[in-house]
């Protein structure tokens, strides 16, 4: 998994129809230290993540493992909203 | 997932017969900020996307969670045609 | 899939057993224009394709959904060949 | 799978149901000569790994065939503490 | 798949109980030209490669499809030795 923060929002009307109720995110990808990267990528919402929450994301068919996501075409899943971390003792992130 | 262009077909007639009635389509990835990226893939269309048209794509296992794409060699597939995104409050994108 | 050309061939006596009689090839990624990138990667064959043939690749796990890679520790497969392609509406590649 | 080093812990309580009890921890990769490097990945402990401890992580599916993560959204898993490792008869790394 | 050369030897006694009894080898990758680069992977052994012998190796769920790796949390594994490869007619390793 990866740490992120919800960045965007985005709508799709014409997809597949398993795809139907599914909200769908940009997530930017954080650094250990809590800094964003540049890049990006779209999931799927388990948990009711709103904008500029840290989140943990799982990618690939482990992203199909919620019940939001089961047998769907959805490769990348926020699973986890995330309330703290640290690195080598040192706090990085609360919430 | 990621946002992409559809920027070109393919056609193949020497192929796994599952895939009969497949349409290819190569995709450039888009950044958040809808400037295209120079690399490509080629995705299976689930959705009847046309060139030009600014799509998501899953990639992996989840590729084939469609019903065009069940069982088939498919590793990426256009799942969903995209209304409009924003980051930040801002929108990038909108058809 | 990505596109690529068959650059190579490899010879294995000693393996695991579900892949004998599998032909394994080198294939080197092409770009949207048709150039050769520089990497490879070897996939197994399941569609006959030859030497300096261009094909269409799939990996992960569907790579195993023809029937010659079904079950096998084979993570990319030829799965296509090309007749032709086209980016913006113009030809970049025809056989 | 790859070699790690723990360097971080986390703290999540709002997430999928299935991932209440797992611990998540912060890995950063290893080379080969036992360097840390700059990135880093969250795992899901299945082998009771502490801070600092050297550890092996599978990603992707394999990352859900431990008695923990099976059937949950995790998509990277400590599946083994370390003892030792050398490379070209050298030994890189020992408890 | 991809061509490695067998480099190193990895020792751990705790460990997911499935993985009792497997083998692991690290493994660099080798370029085309039969050059090694610079990273490495982890990977279980199916086929009894010893130190310095050039293999092929699968990665991902495909990893898991040798009967030594069958559900266990592996995502690499050497699933052939290899005898011999060439590139555009020019025979680039013989064992």
């Amino acid at each position: 998994m990866f740490l992120g923060k919800v960045v965007g929002t985005l709508v799709s009307t014409q997809k597949e129809a398993s795809l139907d109720g599914l909200k769908f995110l940009l997530v930017r990808r954080l650094t250990a230290e809590n800094e964003e990267e540049s890049g990006y990528l779209v999931a799927a919402d388990a948990v009711g993540a709103g904008l500029d929450e840290v989140v943990m994301v799982a990618t690939g068919s482990s992203a199909r493992q919620t019940k939001v996501t089961d047998k769907r075409p959805c490769d990348a899943v926020i699973m986890a909203i995330v309330d703290s971390w640290e690195v080598g003792g040192e706090e990085k992130y609360r919430k």
